[in-house]
């Protein structure tokens, strides 16, 4: 496994890769690597030749109260996480040759980066679009893998490179529990042993709006209101938002129908924690 | 020559090239060729092996008052003047092929887009800047060519490029001028017989600029002045800016230093146009 650390030398691994007749395939990462990144490069490495995985903590997706500071960086586990996962290079550019020349240039996905996260995180989606493009064009892979975790970003991902005309596919894998049904996230470490307990219930109420939904439930506003009671029980829990959205275009659903994301934020503590379901309601 | 119009024939079409191991110039436009437009057409297939020229009137870049629907699209000619000047393949595509999927993502270089063109013609660099981006990511090519003519864009593209690492060059090729000084554009066509006449003194005014810069004056408001005088003398003529400005910042100096671009821009009759010259005025 390669390291390496400015962008002239990842393109060389790229090229070189390539030029043996490899596909590419990528896993871009915040590193605090954990077994939802382990899965992505499981299925990086199923379906391309050449497994490049970067880990860079991007400034421009932190709001200004956000925790860009003390956001884990466990280096050396995450590159033994990455050594045993099989990966064939990993990226770890300094913020400076990311953004060393300055940052004038901005990707936004219109629409999309509005609702539930981006009211809650403004200027966080346009960071995480340009920081893609970016590392997209320095990697050039086939195929870039992303989590269902982060819904919208996936969303939003899959929509910049449709509609700039990209040169690669976006691959989303399923999300990954925990056995009490928490998602798991770099996040998850912030939290105390009280909080761990507490933070199972984002899932149980995402698994109520499921059960509600196979039950022929369709008005929005009631399943809401079920998982709205799931979380109020739950101390120390305050609910950013609880959402059920058309799974595309990701504007709210009054009464669900075909393709729909089930979706909450909340706050445990000062711990920030996200969750969804993706549902199939069926014909509209 | 090859005329293809769909983003799938066009990527084909570069894959086969550099797989024989070509390197691949680029030169879009909006058609409406001119030898200008020639003369990039021949920088790049001095620097290139395989030459793509795209002809699309990008619906984005226009303001809802401007020319988009009167713009000229001499598509028979365009073509011929390939065909004559040896471009490899020519991109034609539709606007539903272009922006068939929606266009949420835009590409916005924040600074460099508001002064000067950026003033009169909002929303204007912004289009460019994406519709050059999807350009760039459908034919992929090692080095793009643009005029000097449009010295904003040509700051301005460069800028997206490095900010976003795309994996290209830009090449800014010199303005190509008619034997009175007026610069060779696809909008000169909309002047009658006295406009052009008048047109020349865009020009006369750059010129009277360089000469004082040469003469050793450093005050821009003097300059400016003095490029007022000679636009203001001329019928038909209305000034929409005179701007000396940084070459790369594009903010305007009040005492020339270093790299500077002399820009105007004006109205004669409803026909919009610009010029500049790069002049360097020596140490700061």
């Amino acid at each position: 496994m390669k390291t390496v650390k400015t962008i002239e030398a990842m393109r060389r691994l790229v090229k070189a890769a390539r030029s043996r007749g490899k596909s590419i395939g990528f896993v871009p990462t915040m590193g605090a690597l954990h077994i939802g990144h382990i899965s992505l490069i499981k299925a990086a490495a199923k379906k391309t030749d050449f497994v490049v995985v970067s880990i860079f903590v991007n400034p421009t997706q932190f709001g200004p109260t956000e925790d860009f500071g003390k956001y884990p960086r466990p280096l050396k586990a995450d590159l033994e996480i990455c050594r045993k996962a099989g990966v064939d290079a990993v990226f770890v550019p300094a913020a400076k040759e990311m953004y060393g020349e300055g940052k004038l240039t901005w990707v936004n996905v219109e629409k999309l980066g509005e609702p539930l996260c981006g009211e809650f995180r403004p200027g966080h989606f346009r960071g995480v679009a340009t920081v893609c493009a970016k590392l997209f064009n320095i990697v050039m892979p086939d195929i870039a893998f992303f989590g269902q975790k982060d819904a919208q970003q996936a969303v939003i991902i899959k929509r910049m490179v449709v509609d700039l005309n990209m040169p690669l596919k976006i691959v989303v894998c399923p999300t990954v529990r925990e056995p009490d049904g928490l998602a798991v996230s770099s996040r998850n470490q912030y939290l105390s042993e009280k909080e761990r307990k507490y933070a199972a219930y984002l899932y149980k109420s995402l698994q109520k709006c499921r059960q509600m939904v196979a039950g022929g439930v369709r008005d929005s506003s009631k399943i809401r209101s079920q998982m709205r009671r799931i979380l109020n029980n739950v101390p120390s829990i305050k609910i950013e938002y609880i959402s059920i959205a058309d799974a595309e275009s990701l504007e709210p659903v009054k009464r669900l129908g075909g393709r729909v994301l089930a979706a909450v934020a909340v706050k445990i503590g000062t711990t920030r924690l996200i969750d969804n379901v993706l549902l199939d309601a069926g014909g509209k």
